[in-house]
């Protein structure tokens, strides 16, 4: 589909010094002219938040052939909002979030700044991938991601996405991978979110989000837990339309 | 399905003074036992964000009968996480949002703080509701909304709703409303998302949000656009699972 040479937007919600974006420009820069736009530090657990109460600023950090690279103050959407409306010379061919250090997958999926990001470009009608690895270690070894990646993203190029529609990519921790699998979001749900310490100048605790999550589903097969419980990197596609639609039917009996 | 007093969870992303907030728990407080557990200032376009980065507190402000208020440092989601692991006494019968100052309908739903609230509800297996006005005035007279809100709530506490999905109610900036309609979410972009100005100290320009809302399907009648257009409440019903089930279909005849 793309005869000229195809133009990607990378952000991410690690910063854009993290490993995991240097990476993914690194595997992709043979194939596509490169502008990061990307948060100025860590942005974790962003979701799609915007910047509702401060202004943000967009700064250039470095250009060399077919990359330039630009730091944010604002939060993962608003990268994707401000390059499409600053810096940008073209739509982009293709948004791409990651590859995060840390699981999207499951209902991470609704915390995520990286899927902040992919949903973003979805909503802006870009073919849009989000890649991450279910590792938080800063100095993780993506290798095993690169043929992976390229491949993957390849391919929407060539085919694109259904309006509407992103994919959520997820690497096990530990490559070499299976292969790859199509899956569903998988049913589960976070507990024991709290780590609490007394505060140092007294007054109550200071809580600290940690937790444990628990695959509902353990059995399915079709799940991205699942693949990436069993070596498999998980692609769920993901929609923006979050209607539930059996309930929509069932409710139209309601006495409202 | 509630004998005994049903207790509510009522946060928002406005902040624990906001007026639609305290709106809300007198419209419920003679239903339901109250806990409000609020940001301790505006979290708007907050989405599903959880602080990642830094310890949260959370702070009793007030207590009456059947109505306790605290004030937390985090996010709307936090908010939600950390109540259920604190200060409430039971799991509660609902989780509630809003009343939201500002309309949360069609895509607003990814980046709502308010709708955070009522997924994080939703991903704990408990009823939850948003509550939005098209209005972002402070002080709104919510009183329209009153006789809406107190059946919705009733219907919802009998009936429950199927796991994996939740309410996002929003309400016409200009009552009194024509009635409800159950609506799907409506597909559309936001455009033009940006006002510069110079930075004062030189070096570039602010950006703040801004942006107008485009209907991409403005004579369909099934979307909460419409119904709030045409002077009726909207309630979308919403579910957690984003995976794009047609996509995923299609895909497993991409090589990959």
């Amino acid at each position: 589909m793309c005869k000229k040479r195809p133009l990607i937007l990378i952000s991410n919600d690690d910063g854009y010094l993290a490993k995991g974006i240097n990476e993914l420009v690194d595997f992709l820069k043979d194939m596509a002219d490169i502008i990061v736009v990307a948060p100025d530090g860590p942005r974790s657990g962003m979701a799609c938040a915007i910047t509702s109460q401060l202004p943000v600023t967009i700064t250039l950090v470095n250009q060399t052939e077919g990359v330039t690279i630009y730091k944010c103050s604002g939060t993962p959407t608003d990268c994707i909002k401000l390059a499409l409306e600053t810096v940008l010379p073209r739509i982009p061919d293709m948004v791409l979030g990651g590859i995060n250090h840390g699981d999207n997958s499951a209902v991470n999926v609704h915390y995520s700044g990286t899927m902040g990001v992919v949903l973003e470009g979805c909503m802006k009608s870009i073919p849009s991938i989000g890649f991450s690895v279910c590792d938080h270690d800063p100095n993780l070894d993506f290798s095993p991601t690169r043929l992976y990646i390229q491949r993957i993203v390849a391919q929407v190029l060539e085919k694109g996405i259904p309006m509407g529609t992103c994919l959520n990519v997820n690497f096990p921790q530990f490559g070499p991978y299976k292969g790859v699998k199509v899956c569903r979001q998988t049913r589960g749900r976070w507990g024991n979110e709290w780590a609490s310490v007394p505060h140092p100048r007294g007054g109550g605790n200071l809580y600290w989000l940690t937790g444990n999550f628990s695959n509902h589903e353990p059995e399915s097969t079709d799940t991205d837990r699942w693949a990436l419980d069993n070596g498999y990197v998980s692609i769920t596609p993901i929609q923006i339309d979050m209607t539930a639609y059996p309930l929509l039917e069932e409710m139209k009996t309601w006495e409202l």
